[in-house]
C-alpha cells in the first residue's frame, strides 16, 4: 500500500499533473514526485507538453538538478509509468536506470501501446504498487482516459442561460447574458480543451472568435466550425491568424470560397454531420478533448449521439420569457426519456450559478485491478 | 440596544415566530420571549393563528401557568407590540397591566391600524427598545411586511424546470421531472402560503389538485384559478372539498356550469386577466401570500407586471431538448430589459437544485426609524 506520506506525494502531483491540462494532448496529464526513504522530497516534475519530457523524467531531473542521489529513493506517479519509445523513451526504463527503489502510481494505463509500464518494473527488481489514490488521479485524467477507451474525444457540453433556459433575448441579443466572471471561466475551460467546437447557426448569430483570452500561458484549441453548407463567410473572425481552425462540411458542399481556410469533408447524417464521424476525425487529429460551445442545434445532435461525457451550464440569475432555447431537438419526445444527469458541482461565479453535471451512464474510468490497500 | 442575552432570545422568538407561517393571514409571525433580570426565560409564546392570542399574550400565559412574577421582566417580541383592539385586545396594554418593565422588539409595526404601541408603552413608563436583529426578524415577516406596505399580497413564483428551462417533454407529459424530495418542499410552500395560483393551461395540461399533503397540521391556502373564459370543468380536482377555490373569470364569462363554485369577475387586460385587479381582490379576501405555480403565460403576466417578489426554482438535472419552456411572454424583447434577479439560496434536494432568487428591485423592508444601537 501506499504509506500516509505517499498519499500526501500522490496528492502533490495530482495537482502538479492539472498544471498540463490543455498542452499535453495526445498524451495525458502525469505528476510525479520522488522522496527518499524519510520521506523528503527529493524532485518533482509534470509533462508540459506533448513531445516534451514525461513527468517522471522531469522529477529526475530535477532531482539531479538539486544534487540528490534517487538511487533506492520512491517515484510516486499519477499514472503507470508508460513502456513504450514515442517521441520519448519509456518512463520505466529511466526509473530503473536511475535507481529508483520504489515505485507507486495511482491509474493503470489503458493505452494498449504504453501499458506494461508496472510489469517491467517488477521484473527489474523495482517493488512496484498501484491504485494509490486512483479516483483522484482519474478524475484528473478524465479527458484522457474517456478518450482512450472511448476513441473519441471527451466531450464538454458548456452553455449560458437564463433561469428559464434562454440563450438570448427575442431579437437574438445575448450580451451579455452571463457575468464577466462566467465568461472568464469559460476562457479557462477552452484553455483546457483541445479543440473549440460551434456549429454554423452560432457562427451567424454570434460571430465568435472562440480563442482563448485572459490565461497566462494557455495554448490555443482547434477551433472547429461544424458547417454543412460551408455557409461560412471568408471573413469569419473564426477564421483568422489567432489559432488553427477547421470548418467541417458536406461531401458535397461547396467551398469554393473557403480556398485559405483548412476543411474536411464528412457524411451527413439525417440532420447535419455524422456526429461520431467529426469525432472520429477529430480524434485522428490527436484531439482527446473537445469543448462544444453551441448552439442549440449542434448541442442536440452531440446529445442525441450520446456523446456528451459532461455539461457545464453557467445559469444567469435573470427571466426573459422568450427568445431561443439553450438546447434543441435531441430526439427525445417524453419525460420517460429525458437524459438524466448527476450534478457534481455547483459553484457561485459572481451573481451567476455554474452547474456540473455528468449524463448518467455507466462509468468509464477503471481503477487498476492492483490495489494493494485492498478496497 | 439590545443585550447579548435579549439578541438570544430575540432569535427564539423569531423561530418560535415562523411556526405561525401559513395560519395568521392577514397577520404577520409574531414570536415573544419572556426574560427574568438574570436573563432566565419565564414564558414564551407565537401568534399562531388570525384570532388567536397574540404572542405577547401567549408568552405572559405561558409564564403564569409556569408560576413565574412577570413583573419588571422584559418581553422579546420580534415586531412592535400591537395598539389597537381588533379581535383580541392591544399587546402594548396587556403588557403594562402584567407589570413588565422592559420591551425589547425587532421590526416596527408598519401598519397604520396598530402602530403605536412602543409609544404607549413608553408614556406608561416602560422600558422601550427597537431594531434588536431586525433584519432577521424580518426576513422571517417578509410576506407579510410586503403586503402590508404594497397594499397587495407578496408573491412567490415557483417552477420546476429542466436543466434547458423545460417544464414537460415535447408530448406534453411532465410526471415527474423532478424529484420525489422537491415536490415534498413544493407543499411546504404551500402550506406557508394564503393562496396557490395557477393558469387555465396548467389546468387543462395537468388537472392538479393543489391542495397540501404531508404537512403536519398544515392550513390548507385558497385555491385560485385564473380562468379567463371560464373553461374549467365541473369535475376538476382543484374544484373539490379539500380546500376552499376561488375562480377568477372575465366580466363577460360564461359560467353558467359553474354553479357550485365561488367565481369571482375580473377586468381583462391585454391578454388573460389584470394582474392588479386580481390581487386587490385577494387581498380583500385578506390573502397576504401568494404561491403561483404556473403555468408559463401566467407567469409571463406576473412578471410583466411587476408583482413577483421572489422566484423558487426546482432545477432537474435533466436535458429535453423540446417542449414547453417554463416562462411565456412577460413582455420582455432585448438583452438589456432582462429582468435579474439575486440569487439568494441554493439548496440541493435529492437529485435537485433549489434556487431561490429575489427580483432586483429596491427593497421594501424598512427597518424601523427606533434603532438605539446606532447602527
Amino acid at each position: 500500500m501506499g504509506t500516509v506520506t505517499e498519499a500526501e506525494a500522490m496528492r502533490r502531483a495530482i495537482a502538479l499533473a492539472a498544471r498540463g491540462l490543455g498542452s499535453t494532448s495526445p498524451n495525458p496529464v502525469v505528476g510525479c514526485v520522488v522522496l527518499d526513504a524519510r520521506g523528503r522530497t527529493l524532485g518533482e516534475g509534470w509533462h508540459r507538453r506533448a513531445g516534451g519530457p514525461h513527468a517522471e523524467v522531469e522529477a529526475l531531473r530535477d532531482a539531479a538538478e538539486s544534487g540528490h542521489d534517487v538511487r533506492g529513493a520512491t517515484a510516486v506517479v499519477t499514472l503507470e509509468p508508460c513502456n513504450h519509445t514515442g517521441r520519448t523513451g519509456p518512463c520505466a526504463q529511466a526509473l530503473i536506470d536511475a535507481g529508483i527503489g520504489r515505485v507507486v502510481y495511482a491509474v493503470a494505463d489503458p493505452n494498449p501501446t504504453a501499458t506494461g509500464g508496472a510489469a517491467t518494473l517488477a521484473a527489474a527488481g523495482v517493488d512496484t504498487a498501484g491504485g494509490l489514490l486512483a479516483d483522484e488521479a482519474a478524475a484528473g485524467n478524465t479527458a484522457w482516459l474517456t478518450a482512450v477507451l472511448r476513441r473519441r474525444p471527451f466531450v464538454l457540453w458548456k452553455y449560458a442561460a437564463t433561469l428559464d433556459g434562454r440563450s438570448a433575448a427575442a431579437d437574438g441579443t445575448s450580451r451579455w447574458i452571463t457575468s464577466a466572471e462566467s465568461r472568464a471561466d469559460v476562457h479557462r475551460l477552452r484553455a483546457e480543451a483541445d479543440a473549440v467546437v460551434v456549429g454554423s447557426g452560432t457562427l451567424r448569430a454570434d460571430d465568435p472568435h472562440l480563442a482563448v483570452r485572459g490565461v497566462d500561458g494557455a495554448s490555443q484549441p482547434l477551433r472547429v466550425v461544424v458547417d454543412t453548407h460551408a455557409t461560412i463567410r471568408p471573413t469569419a473572425r473564426v477564421l483568422d491568424a489567432a489559432a488553427p481552425t477547421l470548418v467541417a462540411v458536406a461531401e458535397d458542399a461547396d467551398t469554393r470560397h473557403l480556398a485559405g481556410a483548412l476543411t474536411v469533408r464528412l457524411p451527413r447524417a439525417e440532420a447535419g454531420l455524422d456526429i461520431p464521424a467529426l469525432l472520429a476525425e477529430l480524434y485522428a487529429r490527436e484531439v482527446r478533448s473537445v469543448l462544444l460551445e453551441g448552439g442549440a442545434t449542434l448541442a442536440g445532435a452531440f446529445l442525441a449521439a450520446g456523446v456528451v461525457d459532461r455539461v457545464v451550464g453557467y445559469l444567469a440569475p435573470a427571466l426573459l420569457g422568450a427568445g431561443p432555447a439553450v438546447l434543441g431537438d435531441a430526439g427525445i419526445g417524453t419525460i420517460a426519456r429525458a437524459l438524466r444527469l448527476d450534478v457534481t458541482d455547483v459553484a457561485r461565479l459572481g451573481p451567476d450559478l455554474r452547474i456540473t453535471a455528468t449524463p448518467l451512464v455507466p462509468p468509464l474510468v477503471s481503477v487498476p485491478a492492483t490495489t494493494p490497500e485492498g478496497n
